[in-house]
């Protein structure tokens, strides 16, 4: 089945757009989505966000892409149509999927709802599914997953500006919450965390959010200063500095008790673990191809944590999405139309952009 | 007063064994301690570990050493005299004193009991003291500390053996307990933890025997094949892999809780992480020298933590001390004269010994 061409290997027409080579170009894509099983939601694309993770996959940067390679892991529209075991969802209601199709459901992360870190966790794209096809992104006119791996999006929420939150704003809530960098003190006169967020694109944006929703006190450190308005108008940071002026770093050295770290380029620990008071938490969310220099003395002087985290399970997906609702939280968006796909790829290697992408789908792109 | 010889500094005459400069060579070394204060204890020295960290200390290879250099801080002896606000301790008690006499008592950590993570923490050999004096550590006739950081020693511990467990113990000791390795399971069924050493020296062993009597199971990794034996028979460890044999190293890749990582050395840190089960803890207790290789992606697919650990408050090294007397907790030890000092410094580079160098300071440390 994986061998016929991808317009045959399921009985419904679908069009996205994919890469072909490493070159990363996108441009139209005939292939085709499976019927809806019985327990499956089809509905059609109306956003997709886009992530830097999409970039390196599309141009094989993490030297693991199959092409054609079809990305998008922030999609959101209205279902058309639900299979017979289908529970939680009906036509009409408006979901998302984010980075996960399918999962083992046996080990012990599934047992615990963190799919995110099962051995056999299928991505929405790039993936080989159960039927031993290619599984393809949101950048396409109709998406069909099984009911376990859907998110249910409030109404409240605008579907172009939540979008984002399916993966920049999971990837950011998870480790604050996880690891209890969510409290806001208060209790018996405890202070409340103290929370560093380095990098301001699209998953530092969110975090800065979520932090701030959550009561902490939030520090932004970017290389951007013409950001720093924004960030501090805007989005609520208490304060912003340039993370490239030591003298603007050594002020607040051994001051957070964690950082969200949200860059994906090669860049150096030393300072942000310096960042960190004893027994402070660097959570790395961003993704360097290359190894970075860890610096042991200045970990165990403090009992510090360098850690990693990754989106997170459906049921927190859903805890963030309805959390996002209540507190108002969307992702800041430029909406994109299909046919600038490309530009805006171009755009986001230059960090152009505030803060995240959405491909107008459902309106941009056209069926031939 | 710091401009004194160091004989003339104090009023108690003192001799030790120091390092004069960066070859490390230790000779005897006329010096004085102070005289007993109202919250001091003074006790005669009977033995003193060698740890390796005083290696790289005598011979400035951390960059920080101030000469003359006078080592130790495995410390154990008798008690000679107290002052008169001493509370806690009598003529002729055993006691220990190990990396630490001096701290802010007002920050954070200290009201935490974590006088080790105090930034104004003074170190037992190689610090400036309140008087303005340099401190000597206790490769000397007599040491003399304030009673809050005085170990009391149980009776039933053999003071020889138990000198190292003021380092090495507590090193090991901590982070297995602050980390939650320390779980034995069994409550709901639950399996206890699986926790891996990594080196089998003085600090590995110290871990090896500490998990076990937590009831833990623990796999030694170790490049000395020889001593699987000895790891397995006396040590207790459940089982032992040549951490250069990748067929070895595979079959228990994602199975441990945690790791305590013991090597001072520069050594890569992809195949530890890759033991680690999801969300487990790679724990550096040893200090390398220059910053180690960190891999990304391997800590976000599984919510993995490297973190550093450092020595323990003096009330954990108590409770430590009494665990070990409660469990049988000694160390595995050479004992040595003190002339035999330097030769056991080159048999250490080596890691020949198995597992500490004890010096018999009581006996051998002669008052010309």
């Amino acid at each position: 089945m994986a061998k016929l061409p991808a317009e045959q290997q399921h009985p419904v027409e679908a069009l996205g757009w994919a890469a072909r080579d490493t070159t990363g170009v996108l441009s139209p894509f005939k292939f085709s989505r499976r019927a809806t099983g019985e327990k499956d939601v089809t509905f059609k694309v109306l956003y997709c966000g886009i992530c830097h993770s999409d970039l390196h996959k599309i141009k094989n940067e993490w030297g693991d892409t199959n092409y054609p390679c079809l990305p998008g892991h922030e999609i959101v529209g209205v279902v058309t149509e639900v299979g017979s075991k289908v529970q939680k969802f009906k036509v009409g209601d408006k979901v998302g999927v984010g980075s996960m199709v399918g999962c083992c459901h046996s080990c012990d992360n599934c047992a615990n709802d963190l799919e995110n870190y099962c051995p056999k966790m299928l991505l929405v794209y790039n993936s080989i599914y159960y039927d031993g096809t290619p599984t393809y992104g949101g950048f396409s006119n109709i998406m069909v997953a099984d009911e376990h791996f859907v998110i249910r999006i409030p109404d409240s929420l605008p579907l172009d500006a939540c979008a984002p939150l399916l993966c920049a704003g999971i990837t950011t809530y998870s480790p604050l919450k996880h690891f209890g960098l969510d409290l806001p003190g208060s209790l018996y006169d405890q202070p409340g965390m103290h929370v560093g967020v380095v990098g301001l694109g699209g998953l530092g944006h969110a975090a800065v959010k979520f932090a701030k929703a959550f009561g902490v006190k939030v520090t932004v450190f970017s290389t951007s200063p013409d950001k720093k308005k924004e960030a501090i108008e805007r989005l609520g940071a208490d304060s912003f500095l340039d993370s490239r002026d030591p003298t603007q770093m050594q002020v607040v050295m051994g001051t957070m008790d964690g950082i969200i770290d949200t860059i994906s380029a090669p860049h150096p620990l030393l300072p942000l673990i310096g960042l960190l008071k004893s027994h402070g938490k660097l959570i790395l969310v961003g993704a360097p191809e290359k190894p970075l220099e860890l610096p042991v003395f200045p970990l165990l002087m403090g009992r510090k944590i360098v850690a990693g985290s990754c989106i997170g399970g459906i049921k927190e997906i859903q805890e963030m999405i309805d959390f996002a609702a209540k507190h108002n939280i969307t992702a800041g968006i430029e909406v994109i139309p299909m046919d600038y796909v490309n530009t805006a790829m171009e755009r986001l290697v230059k960090a152009d952009v505030r803060y995240r992408f959405v491909i107008d789908i459902g309106n941009t792109l056209k069926i031939a």
